[in-house]
């Protein structure tokens, strides 16, 4: 079966602060109409850092979409022209106030691609162990949290940690051994 | 720190196919404020489905949002007043023709919640074996993919399977001894 669907048109129906919103008219492969309405996110970048205490550092958020808290991984927006790892690398700084050691690539993680484009980066790396107030954006607000391997291995097979990027850098970095 | 933002006002700024969009003007715990635009979802199903013969029930699509054919668990969005169960079977007979036996719940998979409130209930299901065609919706196209646990499991690990929701669903299935 031939799933490729071409684009006939696009138009931009919505121009927001973190994402875009564009319409596709597509063409499927028997030749069948439809639109597409799709979510234009510039992307980012997860990290999984670990303290060289052995203990992983974790941010606490306030994430309005779902009206509640939430822990997850360092995570962030990359700028224009900048690398996933330097995006890493300036997030955990920001963040936690830590310094990355070496990054690790864990591979890419797609959020939902039936109706958004953004792909994460996930890295896995050892800080140089000290952190400090980080620098956040204006209207960021964050705690950072130490957990251990034990309370996040508990968390993530009992759906206390929910965030998705935050459960595929714990289990890719269990399978690649890295933790 | 006081975490919680609250809402001033809202105001619909976009109403799409699949999502809406809401931008939200928010007071933060010190009494900064600031805008946050949500992705309105309806939020879904993931479910992970195997065999008789252990083989994973698996479905490839063309993702228009990152133009490129992307694998999957079978996956869908709630109908309204539908239970996640019933997604998840209803899902499953619509994508593969398989029926499914015992549901159990794996957990939320919560896809990104820095502007989305997609919230999908994850699935593990053994089917009653057989597929066959399914319904799918007049706009949907895709292939059903057999998969062993060994080629899963490299997949997973090697970043070939990136899908977030199936990369979550895989581990935590493992995690609790399932598969």
């Amino acid at each position: 079966m031939d799933l490729t669907e071409t684009t006939l048109s696009t138009t931009r129906l919505f121009d927001g602060i973190v994402f875009d919103v564009d319409r596709h008219e597509v063409r499927l492969g028997d030749g069948t109409e439809s639109k597409r309405d799709i979510v234009r996110h510039a992307g980012g970048v997860g990290v999984l850092a670990q303290q060289p205490n052995g203990q992983f550092l974790l941010v606490r958020q306030y994430r309005k979409a779902i009206e509640r808290e939430v822990v997850e991984i360092v995570a962030g927006i990359r700028e224009p022209e900048e690398g996933p790892e330097d995006t890493a690398r300036r997030e955990l700084a920001e963040e936690t106030g830590a310094q990355a050691g070496e990054m690790v690539s864990l591979g890419t993680y797609v959020a939902s691609p039936g109706y958004t484009d953004e792909i994460d980066h996930l890295f896995f790396t050892k800080t140089t162990g000290n952190t400090a107030d980080g620098k956040l954006d204006s209207d960021e607000r964050l705690t950072v949290e130490f957990w251990d391997a034990e309370a996040m291995g508990n968390a993530v097979r009992h759906n206390g940690i929910q965030d998705g990027k935050t459960v595929v850098a714990w289990c890719l970095a269990r399978e690649k051994g890295l933790i």
